[in-house]
C-alpha cells in the first residue's frame, strides 16, 4: 500500500484560521512537508509549528527565489523525490502550505511531479484574499460582481487594462511591484477605493488606504480595490 | 457597552472545513444570526449545527429569493433591527456565513446595516472557489496567472467577453443558468477544460467534466475552467 500525499491549506498566517479538517491531518502526521524561500524560515511550518508531533519526520524544500526557472525545478524534483520515498513505503505525507494549495503555492509544483503515481488529497485553506477582505472591513463582492485576482508582477500596460476593465480586483504579491502597481491605480483615478494590506491576520499585520502605504512592502502584501460605496443596502 | 457583530466564514459545506477560530466564536456565542432562502432549511445553520451552544438566542432571516429586491431588502431591515436589539444590550451576534462573509454572500447586507453603529469583526473563510478547485484535482493559479470570478446569472455577450480574455475562470451560482454557460464555453472551445462541481466538500459532492454534466443544476454549483497541461513542472 502506497501512501497519500496530502496538501493541506493553513490560511493566510494566524493559527486559528486553520480548519479542524487541516489541525487533524497535521496533528495524525508522521512525516511533514513543507517549502522555505531562499534559506529564510518555513512561513508554512510556522503557522503549523503548535500541530507538528514531535516525532514526525520533516521534509524541508529549500527553494532558492531566482529568476532562472532551473534552480527552482530542482529543488523540487529533490523535495518530490524525498517525499515518493516515504509514500513507496506506505506512510501518507502532509505537505503544508500557506494559504491554500492550489491558490498560487509551492504544493502545485509537487503535486504535478507525483499526482501520476500516486493518490493525491488536497484540504482547501482561507486565501490571503478574503483574509484581506476580512481586516479591511470592505465587503469584496456581492450580488453579480466579478472578482479579478492580479499577480504584482504583471508588467505595467498589462496590469493597467485588466484593472480598468474589471470590478472587484486583489492584486497579490505585492512586494517590490509597489511602485508600479500605486501608479496604475493613481492613473486610473482608482487610489481613493484602494486598500493596502501586509500581512492580514498575523499580529504584525498592516492596513492602510493605498494613498498611505509605506514605500517598501514586502512579498506578502495586497492591494484591495472595491466599491466605496453601499450598493447592498 | 454594546455587543459586537461577528461576520463568522464557515466554508464550503463539510464542517471539517469550518476554521479553529469560527468554531470557538459559534461555541462561545450566546446569540446566532443565519439567513435562510426562501423558507426552506438554513444551510449556514446546518453546518454549524453542532457547534451551537443549545441554549443560544437564534435570530433567522427569511430571505425571499424574488427578482425584485424590495422584499430581500425588507427582510434584511427587519433581521438587521432584530440584531442591533441583542447589540445595544451589550450582547456579541455571531452571524453564520456560508463560504466567507465578504465573498458574495448575506452578511453583506447585514454589514451595510450595522457598520456605522456597531463593532464589526469578520473571521474569513473557506470559499467554494478553492473547495472546488480541491475536489476537481486541478491546480486553479500558479506562478503569474489570473484568475477571474464570475456569477453565473451575467448576461450572455458579457460572459463571453470575460471569459475569452481569461486565464483561470470560476463560474459561480451556475444553478439555472448552466445551459447558457455551457454554449459560451462550448463556442470558445473550451469545454475540454471545464469541470463541474456541485455541492463540493459535502458527501453529496458532484465532480464532472463539463461535457457529462446533468441537465439541471443546483444554486451551490460551480465551473471551474483551468489549464488542461502542467506548466508547474
Amino acid at each position: 500500500m502506497l501512501g497519500r500525499l496530502i496538501g493541506v491549506g493553513l490560511g493566510p498566517g494566524d493559527p486559528d484560521l486553520v480548519t479542524l479538517k487541516a489541525a487533524r491531518a497535521i496533528e495524525g502526521a508522521a512525516c511533514v512537508a513543507y517549502p522555505s524561500l531562499a534559506g529564510g524560515d518555513s512561513f508554512a511550518r510556522a503557522i503549523a509549528a503548535d500541530l507538528i508531533a514531535s516525532d514526525a519526520h520533516e521534509i524541508r524544500l529549500d527553494v532558492p527565489m531566482t529568476v532562472a526557472r532551473e534552480p527552482a525545478q530542482a529543488a523540487y524534483d529533490k523535495g518530490a523525490a524525498e517525499i515518493a520515498d516515504v509514500l513507496r513505503k506506505g506512510t501518507d505525507v502532509v505537505m503544508l502550505c500557506e494559504g491554500d494549495p492550489f491558490f498560487y503555492g509551492s504544493f502545485m509544483y509537487v503535486h504535478a511531479r507525483l499526482k501520476q503515481d500516486f493518490q493525491v488529497e488536497v484540504i482547501p485553506g482561507v486565501t490571503s484574499v478574503t483574509a484581506c477582505a476580512a481586516v479591511s472591513g470592505r465587503p469584496l463582492v456581492a450580488r453579480n460582481e466579478r472578482l479579478t485576482v492580479l499577480p504584482g508582477p504583471m508588467n505595467e500596460a498589462d496590469l493597467r487594462n485588466r484593472i480598468a476593465g474589471a470590478e472587484a480586483v486583489a492584486i497579490m504579491k505585492v512586494g517590490r511591484h509597489l511602485q508600479k502597481i500605486r501608479s496604475v491605480i493613481d492613473a486610473l483615478g482608482l487610489t481613493a477605493q484602494a486598500t493596502y494590506i501586509e500581512r492580514a491576520s498575523l499580529p504584525e499585520q498592516v492596513v492602510l488606504p493605498l494613498a498611505e502605504a509605506p514605500e517598501k512592502a514586502p512579498y506578502f502584501s495586497m492591494i484591495l480595490l472595491t466599491k466605496g460605496a453601499d450598493p447592498w443596502l
